[in-house]
């Protein structure tokens, strides 16, 4: 489906991604998966579909795990220790990413004073940048971007359109924001009161260290003093919330529609399923692993698994879970229990008369 | 609540939603729910609470079902076969959305070179339309709307306003975006490496079919490569998360809150309950009914209705349920086993003495 | 972390929050957590880690309870009954949010005919007033927002960057929106018919009461016909969907991710934890605590406590899980008595021999 700029060998591509060739060499015109492969194009191939799939795929070019047995086809096979590895590989050193935005700051962008930005900055239309914010070089605003007051944002980054940065927040290097998120709302401080609910001003920020990567429509609340961090190299996948004075470490995966509570720690290396949840003041040790739809409700020490609601020891989840599923069982067997102790107080009632 | 631009007869509406009218014919001048009516109003009644809220509603015709007795009710009936889609019926008819932009691309709208502009495409103030993108005829376009490079929209659409479609997108005829939706964010796609988290670029597409109608703040990422897939006739609600290369089949409902996790896949006619979920790589046949809050974790087969987390049939799992809130009893029977298995062995043990 | 606009004794402060000073007068200059304060900051102390964290602390001015013991600290402390209300009470004194926003409407600002605005109004650049909007007095409008035609939002509100207010939304006093909030977009309401699915038109609106505060991302639908409404004072948190017809009472409380299905409502007084749902048409009673990730099926009374999936009384759901726990040793139990009894069987076979 995508075009490579200008066509490559087969032997080119295999020299790249360490792999194998195998079979004649041949010009490779795009990638495409398996399935909408078209003749010309390479396509990378793994998981547990693949030899169904390799057989019907009309791609020219097969990257293929170095062991597999690929019998009855007769395609130009590059062998590499792992596919997906190969592919991300492949498509760095051949698919640059590529923002339209001319140089320079466009005429429809909105300025305040004092603001300071880097060499080669590209910021588009309808970009807005408040007074006192500092911009690194090369950095990328793409149109429909809020940047507040003395919100500082480094080299090298990315910001889509319709994302929000309010006011004094600090952005490192390399950072990646997607469409939608917005970075530094109030964080959710209230106070029951008798005359109804009181909000705590939320004066706090939100440091978002280097090479950290923040999908479409996340939300990441300021601090209510102090700090929220998202750590260094950390990603966050779409829709996710983190409430104010979250720490993230660093290194972090957290998949879509996660929800951090507020003052939650998570350790360094820690991945998150889908639709997790971390319950506030709650510590998650680093390299845990927590499957999706888990809801922590205490403290995972260091390099746990868990999953389920309340999260527990994985392993022990699926044990219990199996249990579950016999329920109707147990109850059956303590009814035969029950009957055959019936039957016998019966017989033990005759044995008295 | 909602004015009619005129008034109508409920004999004429009468015969518009297929009904039978009963008792006086009086003029209609708007609609309301029940609770809410006032004189002149028309109303639809269905669902449990109905009776009691007939008899209190100042409604002056009220839609109600073919069959239900109305003692005590003087008003002006029509009766239907499914209130509902009578409902659906009267507001099509006689309340089109009103767009209020006027024609033409407004001249703060922002459009690149090599766009292409169906006939009477309105564009607002504020949007932003990058090269190379093609517009069908009718498309509305509002402000603060992102169209990335070579997007294809096709006619009849309506993009409500902070949409964000980025590069490459294809979207079909008569296609709604709500606002704050993000198309073609890049996938989560990352390898862990000793260095730190490796992205994998995401080179792929979004393609959207006709008639999809999607929810505010949805977030659908592109592929790695290839393509995500919205197939024709689908609807989905607000805040749902569709991962790379998840491909949805035709006339699937997903309402909010759901997560599809990377390369799932979505059978025809499929539906899914509010904050469900679906793990990567998993199949759901077509026409299953997925119930709210399940987390798909295994392929289902069509037809399948689920629910729970990890989801299995619905029937076993309301069984299990039910048998979950009987565990108290449960422990307490085994007890009384117990304890009468050993006053069994005091009973031998005093014998053998 | 946050410096004041002026240094400030610990006494007048003291005064402020109604506390009692200990330890020596001395001058304060900011505010941080703990762990982050320095010479010259107060910091305001309770939860768990309190103690420890006080020891290690740079602050100069520790705010504390009341009766704590405070051995080994030679700082200032002020004593207060309850320290976070204390905080509340000295950032609302002290700290009071700028909008940095110019007065007046922006010359970039899109403004349409018959837009009645109040005195002392702010419209940043890059806001869209559509026909017939009013805004009362002091309100502020951050850029891009989208207010479509005939919205009325009341004095005193704060709407930020990249909210969209569909047209017809009604906006009472001192009402916060946050950043990518959607309020006012099509209810999610489908009809499956043979030759796909029927959209049924959604003209009701949504209504919004005073001193509401709405989340960054926020979705809340219009009703299909009446009223979408948000009660007095209520506060929701991010990414919470809201949908159709439903009604919120007044001071609730609904953390990040909860879905509230169309026509549900939910009483005065009610909290919601995070991830929570309630499905359509359910009502939840006044008063009530809904604990994170439940999942309200039916009606609940005024002043319940529920938790799980599907919700349950709180207290019922911790024994249960607790009992869950326990299974494998159930299920070992069980085991022991069916032993038990095949030897007794095994006995009276041999007896009978």
């Amino acid at each position: 489906m995508a075009r490579l700029s200008k066509p490559l060998w087969a032997s080119e591509i295999s020299k790249v991604i360490g792999g194998i060739l195998e079979g004649k060499d041949v010009e490779v015109r795009g990638i495409a998966p398996l399935n909408l492969a078209q003749e010309g194009d390479i396509s990378f191939a793994w998981g547990s579909s693949l030899k169904r799939d390799m057989l019907v795929s009309k791609a020219s070019v097969l990257v293929v795990p170095e062991r597999i047995k690929c019998l009855g086809i007769s395609k130009t096979l590059i062998r590499v220790r792992d596919p997906r590895r190969a592919l991300a590989l492949f498509l760095k050193r051949f698919f640059k990413t590529e923002h339209s935005l001319p140089p320079g700051v466009h005429e429809l962008a909105f300025v305040e004073e004092d603001v300071s930005l880097g060499s080669e900055v590209r910021v588009g239309p309808f970009a807005y940048l408040g007074k006192g914010v500092s911009i690194g070089a090369r950095t990328i605003i793409y149109p429909f971007v809020f940047i507040g007051k003395d919100v500082k944002i480094g080299e090298d980054c990315v910001i889509y359109p319709m994302v929000s940065i309010r006011e004094g927040t600090e952005i490192g290097n390399r950072v990646v924001i997607h469409s939608g998120a917005v970075i530094g709302s109030d964080g959710y401080g209230f106070i029951p009161e008798e005359r109804g609910i009181e909000k705590i001003p939320q004066v706090g920020i939100v440091v978002i260290e280097d090479e950290v990567e923040i999908g479409a429509n996340v939300t990441i609340d300021r601090a209510t003093i102090g700090e929220t961090r998202i750590g260094r190299g950390t990603k966050i996948d779409n829709l996710v919330q983190i409430a104010h004075n979250v720490i993230i470490g660093e290194n972090v995966l957290i998949a879509a529609l996660c929800g951090i509570a507020g003052s939650a720690r998570i350790g360094n290396g820690v991945m998150m399923g889908g639709q997790a949840g971390v319950s506030d003041h709650v510590d998650v040790g680093d390299k845990s692993v927590v499957a999706g739809r888990s809801g922590i409700t205490k403290n995972i020490p260091p390099g746990s698994f868990v999953s389920g609601f309340p999260a527990i020891n994985h392993r022990e989840g699926l044990k219990i879970w199996a249990l579950i599923r016999r329920l109707p069982e147990l109850f059956e067997r303590v009814k035969e229990l029950e009957r055959r102790g019936r039957d016998g107080e019966t017989k033990d009632d005759s044995k008295k008369r």
